[in-house]
């Protein structure tokens, strides 16, 4: 589709926020793939899972270096190079921790994935969900910016919830589990989905970054 | 105060400078409050305290919002929206740590809370009490910078500090704590001031890069 | 050399380049001393070795100092100011680590070094010479940004690296270290290497950045 005739006519304009919106979806799917490796019944189920969030992780990287090479041949580009740049680079960081989080499941072999994991991975995918719906503004963005500003907003709000269940995790692991092994290996499974929500609020951040210059 | 006539017809360039100003000392009051927070004598009164943290963190959250809403309809800013906005999006961060650390001993329930944190929390103080200084000379930054580099280097001396007391911290830790969950517990805990002074010192760098860009 | 005639006839665009060439070169002669400090027989060699790390990290502190003071007194600079400031600020950060490793390795004492480490300085020490040849090509960036495009790819490439080599060393450790203050402080020493090829991989980011907004 790259190529088809259709593409090299469609307006620069529109190819970034197409590639965006492609990455967006990438990240969706590759947490909805997440919620579901968290529920894994077995360990080699997980390492099946992993193999297909492992290449969501790669379809992101693909787009992100085309996003790059495209914003070095177009002459105009709706907002500053560095910032379409920036904002594929931060998404690209959410596809990382995600990939890390059931990566580390796959290596360390936990004796159980918590509740929580499930929870925070259906956090980041809400979170996935509303950057594709914020990314899905960008070209609507100097017109109305009051929508776009309530997606980064929730993007806010969802860093916070997911903050809430990795902390009550914790409460819950240092209760009851006694082995200390575990509890590290667990608490740094767990962090890469709250940090993967951390990522998505910094991208909210970029957007309004990018309401703000261009306001 | 917000919709005084006074308020109104203040020049909008000092409105930045007076949020931003509100701001820093939000900061300054809440690590006053963790400072007593991490010499509460019962857990009782931490819960207490962290209550009175929080607010001070919601406070930080409102102007922020304050910040970005006036950059989106005011013509004229002191200098490029997206650097006041930067700025006060990493000084919101700062106010994020310390709560977190708040909250952190208020769910895990440390056995003590070491001296060290007392320190750390003075640390921050410290910060932010700089933060507040260095705010306060944002607007003569074009004539004079010389004095709000100092206080750009001063937060990074205070960075250097916190590592220092937070490596003996755990070396202590580490000698004498033989529970490894307490020593978990302890880590992070202590690890978010650590943070908090990482975040003041690159309030520093944003400030700087204001400075080099108007210089 | 500083304030030879050479020197004050340079044109500035060329001491920025200079300056950055000597940072990158300070950091890969300090990630070299940090590979004889994960292979140090005794504790004393280590603390030795520590010591000329440290040294290594406030020459870049100085030579970062002396950017920043160069571009407050440049009119007229290669890229924009703040380009130049954020590029030697996160190279800054790479020194910051490999001498908050070292220093770890002083303090915490531990049991043995892994075999781990000693590869991890290594992935540093090369993504610091890849830092050297990046900025190297700096001057020649907007005539051919391909070769320097390669070098942050494989910046890229090396974090993905260090993540592996940190990930395996993590399954070994918790395979068969059964103390779990160990465990945590040997992942605590490692994770900064980590950190540091992260903070190298921003270089690279940062310099796609310059190429984006100059392309």
């Amino acid at each position: 589709m790259k190529n088809s005739i259709f593409d090299r006519f469609l307006p620069k304009e529109n190819k970034f926020f197409l590639l965006l919106s492609e990455m967006a979806e990438s990240i969706s799917l590759e947490s909805a793939l997440m919620i579901e490796c968290t529920k894994a019944s077995t360990h080699q189920e997980a390492v099946d899972l992993y193999k297909k969030i492992k290449e969501k992780e790669l379809e992101c990287d693909v787009i992100q270096n085309k996003i790059f090479e495209e914003l070095n041949i177009s002459f105009i580009t709706p907002f500053d190079r560095e910032d379409i740049n920036h904002l594929s680079s931060i998404m690209d960081n959410v596809a990382d921790n995600v990939n890390s989080c059931a990566k580390r499941i796959m290596l360390y072999s936990p004796k159980y994935i918590p509740e929580s994991a499930t929870q925070l991975a259906q956090l980041v995918k809400d979170a996935a969900d509303c950057i594709t719906l914020a990314v899905g503004e960008l070209d609507r963005l100097k017109k109305n910016p009051v929508k776009i500003t309530e997606y980064c907003q929730r993007l806010k709000d969802i860093e916070h919830e997911a903050d809430d269940v990795y902390e009550h995790f914790l409460i819950d692991l240092f209760e009851n589990e006694k082995d200390a092994i575990e509890v590290i290996k667990l608490k740094d499974i767990l962090h890469e989905l709250e940090k993967a929500t951390d990522m998505a609020e910094t991208v909210g951040k970029i957007i309004k970054q990018i309401i703000v210059k261009y306001a």
